[in-house]
């Protein structure tokens, strides 16, 4: 049981943009070095986030991007079920796609339903600035405003 | 997010062989037949099964497979976790294979393992017995007794 590398990027995206010092604007360019991942992935989750309405993007010089909106109204949950391509957890959750025999008489996706709202209620009691606090690792510092990489 | 489709077929298998009728033996061809599903993606999930202890396997004329426990006494937890080969929902969850530079200062990962948990729980509540109760679809019936067929 995973999450698709693209949620997992997005999550990152977004909590690079809460660690920004106010009034903080990033790149792509910036992000992808920060992480050391390929800018074209990036693109696609920005892109994403964007047309979702959780992030404004700005051309231009000075341009970038920030959050759309506070980061304590942004629940993990949220972000999860926007990049996620589906959470079917098995065949028989999208019946486009059920070819299971016992399918109408199985209890086991009622189980596995009951499950799967506990995994996201979880991420509903947590927003992207709770997942932004800084923790004690050397590693887990805010990236550095961008005036003072320049 | 999804399980794994050797997942969705040990529970399959499993389900099936809870609905036979007692003393019931089913075999390989038989359960793939019923649910239309390769021979040899069943024997994988048959020698997983038997070597974690959950199946019983019989060799010879009126042998075959049958639950090595009681179906009340399995939950769907314990499934899962001996067929997902992994429940890292994200690259940071394994130490080896995590290159994110926030890993060690992030809360995120906090958050995922907490929602991982309640998952995790809702499936321990919850047993093969459940699982294989019949519901009211005209396709959720017990699979016939083997004699019956013959």
């Amino acid at each position: 049981m995973q999450l698709t590398q693209f949620t997992d990027f997005s999550l990152r995206v977004l909590i690079y943009l809460v660690r920004l010092p106010e009034p903080g604007m990033a790149t792509i360019p910036e992000i992808a070095e920060y992480y050391r991942i390929s800018r074209n992935h990036l693109v696609k989750v920005v892109n994403t986030l964007a047309n979702a309405g959780l992030l404004v993007t700005m051309r231009g010089k000075g341009g970038g991007l920030r959050l759309a909106r506070p980061a304590d109204t942004i629940t993990i949950a949220e972000v999860v079920r926007l990049t996620e391509p589906n959470m079917n957890l098995v065949e028989c959750f999208d019946p486009k796609a059920s070819h299971c025999r016992i399918d109408r008489g199985c209890f086991l996706k009622a189980i596995l339903y009951e499950a799967r709202k506990d995994f996201l209620a979880a991420l509903e009691r947590h927003t992207l600035a709770d997942a932004a606090r800084m923790g004690s690792g050397s590693e887990g510092e805010s990236p550095a405003p961008r005036g003072a990489r320049m």
